[in-house]
């Protein structure tokens, strides 16, 4: 089960976002979970690792069970953990093996070219309180078959 | 990659735990994530499965990844997701298959028998704000060799 963590720098009202080269399509800069890490040390190391700058104060906004069904067939599935942070230090590459790294104002993200999943995460990451959870079930092209979300927040906390 | 989610009640100053007969050790009630589900839906359909009861107003708090090691070889990697929930629908099980459930005080976490990295995790859960992140080490025998640990907090939201 292949894990994947990315992280969402919302800073200024702008956004860091990575534009692959296969269809133009924008992603929150991130990997893969390597053996034995955490998921924060994962999504902090491979967003360093993309893009030379390091998120200050990342915290898990959504967990996802991303699925690819072809022909009814469920074909392959991961999960996705998706962080935000609203500041960094250094600054960030303008170039990467993975694509380009470009800041856009917030509202972008309803227009952007994207997966419609990362869509929702992306939105939910940098407007609502909480944590959001859901499954994403999409054709092996990236379009959206179905798309089931539920969120959560902080409850009262017991410190007697 | 086993994917186990748990859930600790905690209401009135009291927590709700699930003795194994093997060891007399306490858990949170839970259980493994099935193929497709979201982490929050595994974690109310095995809580319900395993109490008879639905928590109400679930919330992730802790996110860790569990290595067993055995003459300094990984021998098994899976990751626990625990969830906190303020109340519940529905009177639990004294009896299971799994073990014995029982009401606890909040401060019975710090000295009742159980995995030590558990105890880190279910008294995380209970006492403070914010999310755990981590990677707990054991022996097959369940003794802690290390654990290394995170924590972040919900920051600024972009509601402009």
């Amino acid at each position: 089960m292949q894990r994947i963590a990315n992280l969402l720098i919302c800073k200024d009202g702008k956004v860091l976002l990575l534009k692959k080269p296969r269809r133009n399509w924008y992603v929150a800069p991130g990997g893969k979970m390597e053996v034995g890490e955490s998921i924060l040390v994962s999504a902090v190391r491979e967003f360093t690792e993309e893009t030379n700058a390091t998120p200050i104060g990342p915290h898990l906004k959504g967990i996802y069970t991303m699925v690819i069904e072809e022909d009814g067939e469920r074909i392959d599935e991961w999960m996705l953990f998706t962080f935000v942070a609203n500041d960094l230090e250094g600054t960030p590459f303008h170039e990467t093996r993975e694509g380009i790294l470009e800041w856009h104002p917030v509202e972008a993200l309803n227009t952007l070219p994207m997966a419609e999943g990362d869509r929702t995460n992306l939105l939910f990451a940098v407007q609502e309180k909480g944590m959001q959870y859901g499954t994403f079930v999409y054709t092996p092209d990236f379009s959206l078959i179905t798309e089931t979300i539920q969120q959560s927040s902080e409850g009262e906390v017991n410190n007697g």
